[in-house]
């Protein structure tokens, strides 16, 4: 077997720090989704970018698959080792490599965690701004080109990463990017790499942007009577200019399970919370400017929160509202939908999209980034009812469908993997071709993480 | 001749707009650049994406050369027909085909130029921030992947394009991106084509982010007794998170040149030109905030100026450096440079490019984007003296291999052209290469822009 030529040539190089255990290789078969496992053939730990060449190299010569693992925190089936292969777990490669304060950035493996990155440079008063909820690994967010609540203000991966370094499939290792803040030098490898899910190449290392961490911060959360009015309310803020850091949009079933998740006592309406980061003067501006704004678009029982606590307590709740959802109902497993649509069409999407769920059999509280247009349903299915999970997969169908009905994408930030393979067609038509042009030139023989991203044969 | 094969086949679609007059010839044989002319063998004034199909598809059967032309602003010979054929000129295609104030983004054809976009924007109380001085198309600037002096705020033009429509070589039309602020779904094409120079694809259509107009803005001026203080002035300022919608710098040479040719009395020091958008109250605190830190770093004669006609006189000096310093020398050509160099090493950048013309034959003020570590010395040469283009060319030179050296880019946001591509294979190394596999996926037989951007054969 092809698998065992490649063991043959690496166990020399890699020791034991490749393995074929059971235990290993079920670990490596999934992550946080709903689709079955795909264990992988072998999983390797490497150390350094060479090892990580020797491998690939390797591999491409037996024509063995390879797919990079992070964290396991993809939701949509990345990592699943569909084809079978090598998974190249970066564990091993988590080391913070440099940081320029002057600079504002730094220079990390793949492996390393946000929260880690973001502990080891406390000191410096700087912080990375991406912030998926999940403990990803920089990779790993790179790789799915992830954002999360702070994006509309810090923006999404693509904002934050200026270098990378790459292995291509054939085992050489390029550098794309540098640490200049803009260039015009050429194709855009950088962006290119950004979100391929470790389909053009595998990551080993990473020059992200820093921000500094604000002076004050102020946060707070107001209701409304109808989402629509919530979504008006943000546009008509964002317009003004005003810098809101986080801005995010809980439906009335994600607020009543946070609720019996905390023991908050929040107005069981839609509401929103936000955020502002700035001086002490410019934050309490902001946020009297912010209230003048959506009491215009009927916000109630406004609250700010400029105490560190208070503020804790808050996101804290926001933070949680995934689990919370899942505890709303007993047992149950969550399907998390994504799609992100122009702002003006978001309080259409999020409507229709609670209507379709509330003519359902299962539950689905509703919360995004409503800055950003994007939005997730936490599907709570029972897994003793296999009916229950086809429905959710219908009702995650018609999001994606009513997401591209209204200029939308199929993903905001969870990527393709397995769960959105079927929109590709939908969403890029001829341009899905080109994605699969650009697969083979970088990538011939079709090792790097096979059966995702571009159409498949047959 | 394969081009008179085209002609026949296009004429009975274009008509008369399609010509072999020497004037046009002439007039598209280059752009504002110091590279001789090299006019194509035709022009065609396309007026639907249609039509640009129609000429792409003829041209790649007969193995034509296709170049997009726009407002011929590019600095580095982009659209200089080096193998000559068909050049598409877009003047034609300049309209504004729809403005969503509710997502602040608007659909534009190419061949719209940045200044009639935002006049059209004007009552909108929306604009469009990417500045890079020339009123170029936003289609030529998304081809370059420009910027200017709003960067440090608003980002480049891969920061503000969200979607494209893209002619490809053989004629097929696609859509990269959708009016969804953010989306994981697929590779990043539209940033793949965001600088490709017209060597991928002709850009038919784009659809731009816009901002609010600012309530209020506040600019203010500031002297420093060397550079390297006014550059580390910007990083604390930076650092802080105040955040500046403008930060210029002038270098003696270039304050003196703008007094001579503004009648202002700048003392003839380093200098930051900065400017704030916000609130008044907000940008009175900034500005403040500015001083503050500014003067740590010995700055003087600082300035504000709120009032609008104060305003504009003090970036009307900024905007007309580059007129200021050509005029600072009866008679001469500039050749204008542009590098990017992490931030922490822009002072080293600049005093190293300072020296290195000072002892040079030719003068050349030097003036930047000081937020993004950008800066141009804009050389001086008397059009009569050969040998003064050559010392010109040798401190670009220079120029660019000290911006590698320094871990930055040979070019911020002018592009590559033909002024840049002896530096890509320093640049990139294997990573060229990358870029010349997805050139040839993409463009099997070589007719966009060929003799640019990647490896040439030979």
């Amino acid at each position: 077997m092809t698998i065992d030529a490649v063991l043959t040539e690496l166990a020399p190089v890699l020791g034991d720090r490749i393995s074929r255990s059971k235990p290993d290789l079920a670990a490596h078969g999934g992550s946080e989704t709903h689709f079955p496992s795909a264990p992988p053939d072998a999983v390797a730990f490497p150390e350094t970018t060479d090892e990580v060449a020797i491998i690939v190299k390797t591999c491409n010569t037996h024509g063995v698959p390879v797919i990079a693992y992070g964290a396991g925190t993809a939701l949509e089936g990345h990592t699943s080792a569909v084809k079978g292969g090598m998974t190249i777990d970066m564990v091993r490669m988590n080391r913070m490599l440099a940081v320029h304060a002057g600079d504002m950035d730094a220079v990390v493996q793949p492996g390393l965690t946000r929260e880690a990155l973001n502990a080891e440079l406390r000191a410096t008063g700087l912080f990375f701004s991406v912030d998926p909820g999940a403990n990803a690994t920089v990779g790993g967010m790179a790789a799915t080109r992830a954002s999360g609540t702070t994006t509309v203000r810090y923006g999404t991966m693509r904002d934050n990463v200026l270098a990378l370094e790459v292995v291509l499939a054939d085992g050489r290792v390029i550098r794309t990017g540098t640490r200049a803040r803009k260039s015009s030098a050429g194709y855009d490898l950088t962006g290119l790499m950004l979100g391929s899910e470790g389909t053009l190449g595998i990551i080993t290392e990473l020059t992200v942007k820093l921000h500094g961490q604000p002076e004050a911060v102020s946060a707070g959360l107001c209701a409304f009577e109808a989402m629509s009015d919530a979504v008006d309310a943000v546009v008509a803020v964002i317009q003004t200019g005003l810098p809101m850091a986080r801005i995010e949009f809980l439906d009335a079933e994600a607020v009543a399970a946070v609720n019996a998740y905390s023991g908050a006592k929040v107005a069981e309406t839609p509401h929103l919370f936000v955020e502002f980061h700035g001086t002490t003067a410019g934050v309490a501006e902001d946020a009297a400017r912010f209230r003048e704004i959506v009491e215009d678009f009927g916000a109630q029982s406004i609250e700010t929160a400029t105490r560190t606590e208070d503020r804790t307590a808050l996101w804290t709740m926001r933070h949680h509202a995934y689990w919370a959802c899942l505890a709303a109902r007993k047992g149950a497993r969550g399907l998390v939908t994504d799609v992100c649509v122009p702002i003006s069409n978001l309080a259409e999407a999020v409507e229709e999209t609670r209507e379709d769920i509330a003519a359902s059999i299962i539950p689905g509280p509703i919360l995004g980034h409503v800055g950003d247009g994007n939005f997730h349903a936490i599907l709570l299915v029972d897994p003793s009812q296999p009916a229950e999970l086809e429905v959710a997969k219908s009702l995650a169908a018609r999001m994606s469908e009513r997401a591209l009905r209204l200029g939308g994408t199929v993903t905001g930030e969870h990527g393709i993997g397995m769960g959105k393979l079927a929109y590709m067609e939908a969403e890029h038509g001829d341009a899905w071709d080109v994605m699969g042009a650009i697969k083979t030139a970088l990538d011939p023989n079709n090792i790097l993480n096979p059966g995702k991203m571009v159409r498949q044969p047959g």
